[in-house]
């Protein structure tokens, strides 16, 4: 990778921003082919990611500006995608809540002691943005500067549902009982939880949008594991006012993976686009998602076929989609660890090469 | 429970068990309230089964007939459902392909060695049910005669999909990479692979009706893991003629979870009833699949909720969708092993006492 970047001034040229394919495809502008970018595209399926890993564990990599610089703007450029999002996790702020976030070597995260009990509520620290996660918005000016001036660069956060399944569980999930338990059993501190958590996240995407980033998503990843009436109730005034808290103006991404049967409610979250994964079909989601626009979907295992296979799919999926304007090419999840960087390149290329040079 | 159970003489009442409300349901009529049982209603929330299992290895339990009729009745008459489902797991016919099956304590089942090339197909035994599988088929002779005469009984079997992930796998999996991977790559070998399941899947369903079973199931527990347009090219014709293949006149369940997009395919295959998780509207999904009957949709957590909670939700589900004749109350998902038992009975008798006395 390139050396380590400590240049905070930033490239940043607001009108070939403002133009670029990601952030017209965020107003719906009309463009011959979508933008692309990918969800995890800076991760283990990368060597250089890998040799940085090893010498610098996980977490202490999200805590590091340069390194986040570095491994950010590495991969955009490899991949030549058309966004850049900082790379961080969805759990950094649970630390700033008072919890012990720790990331065991070949399991997943774990926070301690996990949230039970609506006692443990009076226990949650009052996060402070700049104390507690100024090393994210450190490393978003690191790379906003470091960025060509004509990428975008996207923030992210947690949406509460998930961010509180990760407390409650005390890690990753199959059933989510332990948070279900919660919201059934005491819907006062079920509510309370969430708007601490909307607090929060409103005030870090904020901050993450002043440090430098042109967009936000908010990964609802394990929200698909409702019932759409639990999500009525219990989850969507919440996304809805994070979403009516963000900066006036910042385009906001709304993905989930399982949600579905979750899209009409999603689409009344206010959210500029709606990112889903590959179990719905692009153009009957986007019959329901409707005046937002679409993120999505190739299943991210499809990148293990063999690379004329992928290229047949982005294609098919282009064919289908690509007249719709408000598309932004993405999997349905995350780029998988062993996935094969080549195929990640056909990929990319393939959507660049639709509809003549950009 | 009752001491064990060696009679083979069939208490099988063929006009109680035609005018069951589970048969009747089957055949869509219209019912004061749905009949209602719950997927692995026999499992390890209960205190009587987990005495045995201290004693009984899974897979000894499985293949002792005696036992095997001993939890399934227990379990239906202990919750008073309207069908018993027989006691056994989807991935014995693994053992009848030539896999080794072991089920490591703690861990999810393990299929030994993985099946992960066109060549391991010619390496597949030609399965015999009879020689094969015969314990099960035994299992459910003395199960049915053991049962009430009027209670109905249900195999099951796991789809040609769900199988060959755990085949290819080698066990259970979060994101079915090398599945996937084995279809994109080699379809013809995929193609293969589903046509000897669905031989053997029809075969092995078919001698559970000739036991003694009067519908069964097919679990697809794991195909919303596909996209639809590969549920389309890989998996629904193979559905189709399984469900075909059945013994004419058999109610046939088809089931899976995360199939909220697939509905309307899977509605194309001739099941006599669709089952859904919790994850879709019932109503919804039972406007797409129109002919059919449904099975559905209690969220399993809900069973972790105060009892009160409980049947005020199991209420609810009844009022939005009890006057639609075809419907069969379950859970949207096998009973999960911390549930307390209490909350079982009290949804059992919450959908019994629905519409008047039965």
């Amino acid at each position: 990778m390139a050396a380590s970047m400590g240049k905070t001034v930033s490239r940043a040229n607001g009108a070939a921003l403002s133009a670029s394919p990601f952030l017209r495809a965020c107003r719906r502008e009309p463009l011959p082919s979508p933008p692309v970018w990918l969800m995890r595209q800076a991760g283990r399926y990368m060597r250089e990611y890998r040799e940085i890993r090893e010498r610098t564990p996980f977490l202490a990599l999200c805590k590091n500006p340069d390194l986040v610089a570095e491994v950010t703007v590495f991969a955009a450029e490899r991949l030549g995608v058309d966004a850049a999002i900082i790379f961080s996790d969805l759990l950094l702020p649970a630390e700033a809540l008072g919890f012990r976030l720790t990331y065991p070597k070949g399991e997943g995260p774990a926070i301690d002691p996990p949230l039970r009990t609506a006692a443990g509520l009076g226990r949650l620290r009052e996060p402070q943005i700049e104390a507690d996660l100024g090393y994210v918005l450190e490393a978003i000016r690191r790379t906003r500067a470091a960025l060509p001036g004509h990428l975008p660069l996207i923030g992210f956060a947690g949406a509460p549902f998930t961010l509180a399944s990760y407390l409650i569980e005390g890690g990753g999930s199959t059933g989510y009982r332990h948070t279900k338990s919660f919201m059934y059993r005491d819907p006062g501190a079920w509510e309370d939880l969430m708007r601490r958590l909307v607090r929060l996240t409103a005030d870090y995407l904020n901050a993450q949008v002043a440090a430098g980033a042109q967009a936000v998503q908010i990964f609802d990843s394990w929200v698909g594991c409702l019932s759409p009436l639990d999500y009525r109730d219990f989850v969507l005034p919440h996304v809805r006012s994070l979403v009516g808290a963000v900066t006036p103006g910042t385009p906001v991404i709304l993905f989930g993976t399982q949600t579905g049967p979750l899209l009409k409610q999603m689409r009344t979250c206010g959210a500029t686009v709606i990112g889903v994964d590959w179990r719905v079909d692009l153009l009957e989601a986007w019959d329901i998602v409707g005046e937002a626009g679409l993120m999505g979907n190739l299943d991210p295992a499809v990148l293990f076929a063999p690379r004329k296979e992928v290229v047949r799919r982005t294609r098919e999926l282009l064919a289908r989609a690509s007249s719709r304007p408000g598309w932004i090419f993405n999997l349905g999840h995350g780029i998988l660890p062993q996935t094969p960087v080549e195929n990640v390149l056909a990929l990319v290329e393939t959507v660049h090469a639709w509809g003549g040079p950009r």
